[in-house]
């Protein structure tokens, strides 16, 4: 079986990794043949938001490696100590995570830096030439990632697109059901719930993404 | 559209809802054309365990209702506040929780009780003849639901099977792409994480099982 790795942010759309894509990611990934293995970073969430309500529970804190355990069942491990060699490809789901602890897209925009173990681990791949996929709002880590001129879609978020743009990146629009393919980098991303409006739209984009990303290994 | 309500338990494997098992049981529902709605306790959960080490967290406490959020993407509501006449089905995926926080049958077993506005909701649907599926370790509240001679499965562990039975359950040992229905109580139940080595597996029994639930409205 091919082993690849999937980047968890958390566990929660509002404060981690999107719960539905990580999952529909899994399932993909499984049905495909692939055996996914979880990675996370090992450092604190930038927040905690109270999913009830949609607020910041003040004073709460947890840690992004033991809240993406939740999702991954148990079975994860520190970004830091992962070898890219280890994978044939690396799925990076979406959720406010990627844009509050794997970078501070959220805060920053196009200004935004990634957080180093996730950054070095990312570039490896990228210098591996080795398939990515990079779904909702994760893609807006791409051009730090592989440079200007990267082809990439977030859906069809105008600000979010903008500030892609503005950090060199080509984003092009997308519907919730396809993908955009950069084939000189390998690299594929979709919009997932930065568009979707149910679960199974969700899904047949995911889909289709892992199977195109899987294609390119 | 059919609204179906969907009984979370929290989220995460070992103290609360199975993810994948509330996620895919979602995604088989949408794609059958249903509209799932989630509802939760807003109690307590019983505690927190670290899904990295398996240790429960102590001095950590969460609540039922706002980690089950997480799952449902804040779309969720008190299963105190709602009535059954508005759902044509009920869902229960797994997890500890099911024995943790909607029932005490992971600490008490045959001798458990099941939380009053769960137990309140659930046989309100017995009552009313509404369809109803169980999932993974959530069949083991069953007998105190529908009483004795109820048709079950959890699977083939024997030890939880010997405790179903202790309740008066008829428990049918059952592998996990199948389920079990009883048909007069219109009930389904499939074993799920119990017995599954992957989520595709998982996924393969569930969307069996909400199919032949959907069939009985």
């Amino acid at each position: 079986m091919m082993k690849v790795a999937v980047i968890l942010s958390g566990c929660g759309v509002y404060d981690g990794a999107e719960i539905h894509e990580s999952v529909l990611t899994m399932l993909a990934l499984v049905r495909a043949g692939a055996e996914p293995e979880f990675l996370a970073p090992d450092i604190p969430q930038l927040h905690v938001v109270n999913h009830l309500t949609g607020e910041v529970a003040s004073g709460e804190s947890r840690n992004v490696l033991v809240e993406s355990a939740r999702i991954a069942r148990g079975k994860i491990k520190d970004i830091a100590q992962a070898n890219v060699g280890d994978y044939a490809a690396v799925f990076f789901p979406g959720g406010f995570g990627a844009a509050k602890n794997l970078s501070d897209f959220a805060i920053k925009g196009a200004d935004c830096q990634i957080q180093a173990d996730v950054l070095r681990f990312a570039k490896a791949v990228a210098a591996a030439g080795k398939p990515a996929c990079y779904i909702c709002i994760a893609p807006a880590m791409i051009p730090h990632v592989y440079g200007s001129g990267t082809a990439v879609t977030i859906g069809t978020d105008e600000a979010t697109a903008a500030a892609i743009t503005a950090m060199g990146g080509q984003h092009i629009s997308c519907p919730v059901k396809e993908f955009v393919i950069d084939k000189d980098r390998k690299l594929v991303s979709t919009p997932a719930y930065m568009l979707a409006e149910n679960i199974a739209d969700a899904a047949t984009g995911i889909e289709a993404a892992v199977k195109a990303t899987l294609a390119l290994i």
